[in-house]
């Protein structure tokens, strides 16, 4: 068993409602530093071991897990998961 | 400037209902090898220099970004941010 850890995120340029939501909240709730706030997925997948396991993944990101038109992606694969 | 890094994921024993759609919509595209897939955030907050950064990301994170009921929590501050 391997865990694969997608970093996505929003492309840069694109808006980020959800960031922006959070950003006006903490200067509402007094926190004025806060410049700019966007957010991003982690998923963690637990995949049993293949031996092609990063050209499946990719196709995963670009089939399901991420936009391509608005997300980009990232992957780890971190050693054997203990079962 | 400083960019904080504030990672949120669901406390283990938490049902995700995302995470189980993801793994049923891999399992439908033939990606039977996806044993569990959990969902996180990440939020990146740029944040003007501040003494007490730490503190002050931890109360935003304790009153704002997570819900400490179900979720866990962990930042961090990196170097300068080029503005």
């Amino acid at each position: 068993m391997k865990n694969v850890k997608v970093h996505i995120t929003l492309k840069s340029g694109v808006l980020d409602p959800q960031g922006k939501a959070i950003q006006e909240s903490l200067h509402a709730l007094g926190y004025q530093e806060i410049e700019e706030a966007r957010v991003g997925k982690v998923i963690e997948l637990q995949v049993q071991d293949e031996a092609d396991i990063e050209a499946r993944v990719t196709e995963m990101c670009e089939k399901l897990l991420a936009n391509p038109v608005i997300e980009d992606y990232r992957f780890e694969v971190e050693g054997a998961v203990q079962s």
